[in-house]
């Protein structure tokens, strides 16, 4: 899922999301709920009306965002207490309050209230905030009001397998349809992070959708779709593309390097994006060093084409029986850096 | 024409501009000389291949630029040496020179090198600097190299009329397949260009386009579009998106008024373009309020659009004989600002 934070996919109109053959856009509660506030996306008629996008869209539950707020925020049985990183205004996220703001903001997919942990954190306290988040996927079931709306509950136990295996059974116990899978990729070891989702592929059921929270590179979404997974939204392609970093078939390419000054090849030859067939690294790279917002969108659109396409090529290699080959050809060589 | 400075107009894919019918896109010879510099674009193939856009393009003289590098240039009979107002770097532009980087850079139509005298200067700055400008007109349409060029002369003088009639008929003797008319539009009174350019209208033949460099506003352009005035660039549709100001058939909105906030009807109800048919003012207004790029793309789609159906208009009122109702209804309302 390309990541449309504050309602809109960075530097992208929903022109070129549709010709990315996008199918569902994230948005984050917390950032909508400060900025434009909840109220104007419902008055416009829910998210999909406010931003131009009439496709599926996801929004998060804010704990990532909360826990994030280090300082700012207070953590009871309640809920959350915050600081607006904005202007410092309080407020209070509960887990009932988090279902109606998701209710108001009228996404396809919401996600329960969850207190998603620190990394590094104690196995003590993430097992007593465990149950804070199990209680938080009760409440929030209850409040939950729209049948047009998939609630998904959340996994978290840090990189504890018992942790995770409790906290898995509980909240499949509660019946979503579909489960998240959050607090990884938080700083642990990749290690820890694969282990974690291998060690939930035997637990949770075959037939809902596994949502990874926030993955990742392109060989952590390879490796994690063989643990199971079935959805990924992560900043990354965009984010790094607004910077000059974007992911191709051979590589993470930095486009402002010297080198491609007088390269007039597209950023990946064997690509098809709309960047890739009608633009040259060296104009890329101008822009780029020009501060042109054009840059930014071009490398944006190539690093979600090629995104796209890798979970896209992911599902014909596993229909063809295929995965594994496919998995150990690609890794090593789409996280290494282009030399 | 929208401006495309740096190779790019600004915020925008050639996939909008194409949307908005655009005919004709300016480049900056002084921006696109020192970055990425000509070589590359040379390289390229030319600018049309190395900014991915397959219809017209002019560029400019250079001469605007380099008069505004106040205190970094120094101007001769022979030319202007001057620093780069980025890394301080010296560089010579002579008539020759500016032709050869135009040849080189490849645009459709491109400017003789011009001295602008700057705003205001006394008549006997502007007569010397004219008989400079008139000798490096007759220089450059020696140097100029390409027949699939159009070269066009430029006519100064400031805002004295006997000034601008010489100039004129010594420009309109050498020869050039189109007139343009420089050193208006920088900080003289409006009664003054519009003098000047009715003054020309008598002078400049009718069979060749005249082209007023750098103006306006929408009732700027319907006015010279009286005075006879056939093309005209400025930055101000889309610098002014940018930064939440739009034109519509109403007036000037200013979009991040907080009144706007709950608005969900279009910057301009009576516009078709891609911004008015799928989001509102409440939207536009939360993307610029966050800075987020896609809120400068939209509002700058909307003002080029109706800068161009503007024109697109004019040209068929002059077809039905009725431009003078049409300047008469339309000039006020049109620079006003929406209260």
């Amino acid at each position: 899922m390309p990541v449309g934070t504050r309602g809109t996919v960075k530097s992208l109109t929903p022109v070129h999301l549709n010709g990315l053959n996008a199918q569902i856009i994230l948005g984050n509660t917390y950032h909508l709920y400060l900025r434009p506030g909840t109220e104007i996306i419902q008055k416009a008629g829910g998210i999909h009306k406010f931003v131009g996008w009439n496709k599926p869209m996801l929004t998060d539950s804010g704990g990532f965002q909360v826990m994030s707020l280090k300082g700012l925020r207070k953590i009871t049985p309640e809920g959350v207490r915050f600081q607006s990183h904005i202007d410092g205004s309080y407020h209070m996220f509960t887990p009932e309050r988090v279902i109606e703001i998701q209710n108001q903001i009228g996404a396809d997919i919401i996600m329960s209230f969850d207190e998603c942990p620190p990394f590094p954190a104690t196995k003590k306290y993430v097992s007593e905030s465990l149950k804070t988040t199990l209680d938080w996927a009760k409440r929030g079931k209850n409040a939950h009001k729209r049948d047009d709306q998939a609630l998904f509950g959340i996994v978290q136990g840090g990189i504890y397998e018992n942790l995770r295996e409790e906290s898995a059974k509980k909240i499949i116990e509660m019946d979503f349809p579909g489960y998240s899978i959050g607090g990884l990729a938080v700083g642990e070891n990749k290690r820890d992070m694969f282990n974690i989702t291998n060690f939930l592929n035997k637990i949770l059921p075959q037939e809902n959708p596994r949502y990874l929270m926030g993955v990742g590179t392109p060989s952590d979404i390879l490796k994690n779709i063989a643990n199971g997974i079935d959805m990924f939204d992560c900043v990354m392609p965009t984010r790094n593309a607004r910077k000059g970093t974007v992911f191709t078939s051979k590589g993470r390419l930095i486009i402002k390097s010297a080198r491609y000054k007088e390269d007039f090849s597209p950023l990946d030859p064997d690509c098809e994006c709309y960047t890739c067939r009608n633009f040259s690294r060296a104009y890329i790279r101008h822009l780029l060093s020009v501060n042109e917002i054009l840059g930014m969108t071009l490398c944006s659109i190539h690093s979600l084409h090629f995104y796209l396409n890798l979970v896209k090529r992911a599902r014909q290699e596993i229909l063809n029986d295929n995965y594994e080959n496919f998995l150990n050809d690609n890794c090593e060589i789409l996280d290494s850096r282009i030399q």
